[in-house]
């Protein structure tokens, strides 16, 4: 194991990190919404359906990291005022990911949370850059991250002056292709054995099918995970991107109401 | 997709595997015990721990695959012979591996489930052999079986005659070290979404780490699957085999009251 | 690394494996012929093509590991028989494979040399009883196995009294699709740090691509390897296995005069 | 595949990309030098011991992307002046990594050809940025990058503007753990069926061990590489980062002379 200074356990057994009203590691926090920004109409309808289905932070993709440079690559700018009209009117903070270290600083302006993704969980330089932000940051697990890879991407973060980081698993990549990644739920508990950052689930990621969300997002909270990163779309079947792996506003519905059960019955096992 | 003609959810919904008074499939089952039969003391030991906490079922391995030759490699007959004892002092049946096709025929006259283990998950011989024998079979998945093949080899026994087939996921091999294998849980329901016959969750072998277990059975659990298999030892520090990833009889009894809290919460779900 | 007592290193430098009239270790071998043997006439065709070309030793399946019940499963006897004529017509030694410990016996009596596939590779059932048979073994590397597993799987062969194997590394499986398996050249060198055992290398189950064949026995032949596995078939477009896979015999010829000159500069360098 | 409008085989058969007085994908280039640029002896030494054992491009990494936050994290500017120095003594062109997008520009005024590392072949903006700059580009394939990805990596940097690349092939995450990567040799000759890009080979990070660095890099010949890349240190033992994989001045001339005649040999199969 590299040295986890600031991230490892025995600098302190768990911490909070608050995200405008959130508190994640304090209370268990599930972020929806759509894979890309796409349209007003889109993002608008699918903000209103997580808030109502209980969600408690909102995600959208303003730039998507995106294997062929012929795909939908995000609409920037556009895509981040079009949360910020979401945040405006739902109250949801707002969670989306940054590719380039140029723009964690103006993208800031516009989230409450940055998020690092599964490419880019060993970009040193904008590692370093949200480590200087402002912003909290949810930094995602890579496809062939270690869990000491990881959290050392962690500490890169903390070490720049910024404490407040959430980690997310979201599945590595092994020979199986019946699901676009593995989701390894033990990283819940392995984590929690090494560091004392709160982590989160992204069953939708872990997975690539609707179908199996639901079941991963239970048996995620089961494992003790602090939280949820749940792709959903207003219409799964025209998404610009991820639609295999996005649930309905019903869906996402149903689901909400299961984790509540279930984390009722969890806080009384602990 | 190979073709699964048996095994396939077209087939049928779900199957009822009854294991002596057992039916896996309709109520949930836990077996537990030791790695290996070591001796008459430590068995007896294990087999009354696990029955008092409510365990369902007793495993113990006679036959032991072992990367090396000078490891030990199970005390065969003898090992069967208290195995039996155990089943008539708890009344719990019995499950334990076979590695030679020779050995089903007699192995059958004390086991109540034939266990076959990943390194034999594409042993075609052992498969043929465990569908022309009596008794329900174990297959455990591949460390290097995609969901596919994993189907198809219960289809070999279910072609061969053997209608019981129970299926147990491990942990699959992957790039990642501080585990001993990746637990894969999404192969749970998504071996729902395949076959119809249940399929069963060994945490100790998908970890290889006592303290990651309890996270594991519980997400196990949520996530649908029909009962889990958990090494016990009286004293892991003392185990033969796999020590490392061998709960206590306490661990064991604390795990299975949240099991019970939680399967109680489940069923409330579905 | 589990001790290797026998098959290590530090017993000897290197092993020579006689094999007919051919000795794995002192020159380099290279076995080509069918996936399956399908007819006499097919079977035929492929040793008096591999022979013309130059090939030392002749495969060719009786008994097929395949992932689905209802997939060719070889023609067993019939094939066993089949070999034979062709050893005779050509003087060819024989390679099959051998699934079943209850077939090493008398399967030993129509081939030269008996091998066990990688599913098998901790088949330890089957490993010890070809270990007390009278044939050499040519044991493939798991498609899971590291090379400390391997080796040991090597060690059950030589700790039941046969010291005649030679390894063949066949690829590994990992998440790369475009080729059936990573063939993991490395191993080559590896093996000879580690094992006095001669090793080969089988390109067409390591790539699963015909296109791609011969580039890696050139490769395999550069790293030192002591013979290669190649499968050819008279019409590889109508092959009950593996046709995507194997050569023709016209390509099978270039391959051997591209090998042959290589092996000329490669002994200049050693 | 992802679409591959540019650096697929459809859009020409080969291309040669010139770097100073190098013309990769004609003939055979070697790049050689240490991992990181530690100081002006060390860097120094390296560059004439490389070029005198004929190596025809020098590497040194002023920026290195570490694990940890608390390694060895390069010399930056003043490595680049030192290897500009090198350059001027000993004529070899200079390949150097770039970690930040910033960094682009100014670093393009140092170095003859930019490299980008595995764990950014997915850097986007990255590659975006390489493709808008004035020099070669030697884009790895990520440790966890299928073939499609790698080249869809490509694909960023050449409709960017910049036609100018070089693949290297450096070997990928597996379950093996004797070498550091595992290197997958097929990836040589299946890139020429994709892509008309020259494509070399990193044995140093691809096995982790210099002992296999020479039969890899004989084997990665002859597979058809269009060249080789190879660290080298005037004392491996000393280094800063990657000491284990690096050869000696002495072991570089070994291989040097091997890969001059393994190459004459090659030539005349082709």
């Amino acid at each position: 194991m590299d040295e986890l200074r600031l991230c490892g356990r025995q600098a302190r057994p768990r911490t909070a990190v608050p995200v405008g009203p959130l508190s994640f590691g304090e209370s268990f926090v599930v972020i929806a919404g759509p894979c890309s920004v796409e349209s007003e109409a889109q993002l608008m309808a699918a903000a209103r359906a997580v808030k109502e289905a209980g969600a408690h932070a909102l995600r959208g993709g303003a730039f998507k990291p995106r294997t062929s440079p012929y795909s939908f690559q995000g609409l920037g700018l556009a895509a981040l005022k079009i949360l910020d009209k979401a945040r405006r009117e739902t109250g949801l903070p707002i969670v989306t990911e940054v590719l380039d270290p140029r723009d964690v600083p103006w993208v800031s302006e516009f989230a409450d949370m940055i998020q690092i993704g599964a490419r880019n969980s060993q970009n040193f330089s904008l590692l370093r850059e949200a480590g200087r932000g402002p912003r909290p940051v949810l930094l995602k697990r890579g496809m062939f991250s270690t869990l000491n890879e990881w959290l050392s991407s962690a500490e890169y973060i903390l070490s720049a002056g910024n404490p407040n980081v959430v980690l997310c698993e979201r599945g590595i990549r092994t020979f199986e292709a019946y699901t676009r990644n593995t989701l390894d739920l033990s990283a819940v508990p392995a984590v929690r054995e090494l560091s004392h950052l709160p982590v989160i689930v992204d069953p939708s990621h872990g997975t690539g099918r609707a179908s199996l969300i639901e079941s991963m997002s239970l048996a995620a909270t089961a494992a003790g995970a602090d939280g949820l990163m749940i792709e959903t779309h207003p219409h799964p079947e025209q998404a610009l991107s991820d639609g295999d792996q996005s649930l309905s506003p019903a869906g996402f519905g149903v689901l909400m109401r299961k984790i509540r059960v279930l984390r009722g019955c969890w806080e009384g096992l602990a």
